[in-house]
């Protein structure tokens, strides 16, 4: 039997199909809860926008989560979440969490040496949101924008010559880190691919299990009493509903309703 | 002074950024005209979407631009254009331009061995446009498929290290072509790298170029007259108007009004 909190929906977002990541994790660990899930695909990509943009695409999503009645927001798009957090968080009446302080802390748990490496799209690793925090640990870090990483999923390439000439390109000039954060949501469907380059011996941290966990841990989470479903996915999107959910195909498909919305800014009466 | 026939806008439409390079070519070499340019940006990419999606697509926006007052229409994308021609010239009343057959016709002129090649989108290679009516012309055809130059090019990239690396994986087992035709509208801000990996003794051709010069002498083009102006250009997006905006940088850049359409279908009265 679900518990009065959890019939409010929790809200999800990203720039795309990228967050069906952080969607798949927090389903696993709240199975019983609704979800709005927002895909600006109208907007995508995020990653190499200026910051200010970003911020603002992230106001007006949280803003239309909440009008839906949300009661808590999880960023689940790592340029979002570094261009707009801590400032989203201090503002908005609801609990907002990004990928990027649980990816920290998992690696901050993980690494041994005190080494740590993170790579995500040139506007997350630009804007040095993982870097500060991760130094503000006392760790040292080495970061690596790779820009393509994400279209090598979106194309069906994860597995496939041109993953391994990229990921060898983008990775081979690490230092001896031993833990390595994986800082783009799309970045796991590449895990197979960055696996062989960096070895067994480095700790791979992906932020859509890190934050899933800790959402879980705050909201805490009742299993699916018998007889009962699974919580519902309603899936927004500023882009076309039909290319939405051919791209989802390559993440591992969409459950739940498509709808599509022409704006997120909210109704003018 | 403009002809009465000059006086009706070229409707030239594409996924998203890639067909301004057309436009651009266009305007070289029919200046006095105005344009009207469809990015169907919230649904880009077109290549590697379903055949039967895109020949809609395309349907709806010739329609689109048909009822904007356009008198003649340039399918600016290869996959669009392998996808719905020649079904859709022969169903409307106005001129319809792919970028596929004016691209032909320019490798059959420039071949002295007549083995040529050609690469695109994996939509466009798949469709077999090109290959069919290269063979059909009697000419010997090597067809490779390059599905992150897009992604290159619109991640500033066209000048990176990982141009190089993609350039030489798709390019270093082509057999001893003499012409090569760069069958996709964002491949011509890659040509300095695909030209340092083909050398400089193969031919290489784009489409942009090609299909102007076929418009210009179909519809014939008078120069802009002393104190007169160039033709405009109104650019319709599906998806954010500011996105488009800033993409558009890595081609070149926006002139013009840019208006966010919510659909292209008709309106329904």
């Amino acid at each position: 039997m679900r518990t009065e909190a959890e019939q409010h929906p929790i809200g999800v977002f990203d720039s795309g199909v990228g967050g069906l990541t952080v969607l798949k994790a927090l389903r696993k660990e709240l199975p019983a809860r609704d979800y709005l899930y927002v895909g600006d695909t109208a907007r995508v990509p995020y990653g190499r926008k200026p910051r200010e943009m970003v911020e603002q695409f992230a106001w007006e999503i949280t803003q239309f989560l909440m009008d839906k009645g949300a009661e808590a927001v999880v960023i689940a798009c790592n340029t979002a979440s570094a261009a707009s957090l801590p400032r989203l968080a201090d503002e908005m009446p609801i609990p907002i969490w990004g990928v990027v302080e649980p990816g920290v802390n998992a690696a901050c748990k993980l690494t041994r040496t005190g080494h740590v490496g993170v790579i995500g799209t040139r506007g997350t690793i630009d804007s040095g949101a993982y870097q500060d925090r991760l130094r503000a640990r006392g760790l040292r870090v080495w970061a690596q924008a790779c820009p393509l990483f994400v279209h090598l999923v979106e194309e069906g390439l994860a597995e496939s010559e041109e993953a391994e000439l990229l990921a060898h390109h983008y990775l081979d000039a690490r230092p001896p880190i031993d833990t390595l954060i994986l800082g783009c949501t799309h970045y796991p469907l590449l895990e197979n691919v960055i696996r062989r380059v960096v070895g067994p011996e480095t700790a791979i941290v992906s932020s859509a299990e890190a934050v899933a966990t800790m959402v879980r841990e705050t909201l805490g989470a009742a299993p699916i009493a018998p007889g009962h479903q699974p919580g519902k996915v309603t899936h927004f999107v500023t882009g076309d509903a039909a290319s939405y959910r051919h791209t989802a195909h390559q993440i591992g498909g969409v459950e739940g309703e498509i709808v599509k919305v022409d704006s997120l800014a909210p109704a003018v009466a």
